[in-house]
C-alpha cells in the first residue's frame, strides 16, 4: 500500500506511534475517573456539565499547553471534545440510574 | 462560582487534573514530531496526507483502546481529531517552503 518510507519518518513515527500509545492509556484512565464521577454525580443527583469546573480547566489547560509549546487554542478544542464525550457518560449514567439530574441542563 | 463539591468529587478531580496535564504535554511531543514529519515531508514534496498511514494507526489505536477498557469508536474519533490539526500544520508548512505537495489531495 504505502510507498517508501524514508528512514527518519519511519523513524519519527515510531516516535508517534508511542506517544499515541500513552495518550490512549491516559484516556482509558481519564475515563475510568469520570465513569467514577457519573455515578457519583447521579447519585447524588448533580447535574451532569459543570460549567464552572469547566472554565477552570480550560484556563488551567491553556496555561499548561502554553508552558509546554502545545496551542492553547487547540489544547481548549481538546479538552472541549473529550467533555463532550464524558457528559454524554454522564447522562447516559443519569438516565440508567435514578430520576434526571438537577439542576442547568447540558444544551 | 461552584457550590460545595463533595469530598470524593473532588479527590476525582486532582486525579482527572493530572491525567489532563500528561496528556496535554504528550500533545505538546507529538506535535514536535509531526512538525518534523511535515517538514520532512515539504523538503521531499511528500503529501500532507497519507491515507494508508491513517489507516494503520487506526487498526492500532482501537486494538489499544480495547484492551484499555477505551472505547475503540472514541479512540478513532481522537485521531481523527487529532490528525486533522496535524495535516493543517502540515499543509502550512508546504505552502511556506516550497512547491504544492505531490501526491492525493487532503480533501
Amino acid at each position: 500500500m504505502s510507498t517508501e518510507v524514508p528512514a527518519e519518518l519511519a523513524d519519527l513515527r515510531r516516535s508517534i506511534d508511542n506517544i499515541d500509545a500513552a495518550i490512549i492509556h491516559m484516556l482509558a484512565e481519564r475515563f475510568r475517573c469520570t465513569q467514577q464521577v457519573g455515578v457519583l454525580k447521579a447519585r447524588q443527583n448533580l447535574a451532569p456539565a459543570d460549567p464552572a469546573r469547566e472554565e477552570s480547566q480550560i484556563a488551567r489547560l491553556r496555561a499548561l499547553a502554553h508552558e509546554a509549546g502545545l496551542d492553547p487554542v487547540f489544547a481548549e478544542k481538546f479538552l472541549g471534545f473529550v467533555i463532550a464525550e464524558v457528559i454524554h457518560h454522564h447522562e447516559r449514567i443519569a438516565s440508567a440510574t435514578t430520576s434526571p439530574p438537577a439542576g442547568p441542563g447540558v444544551g
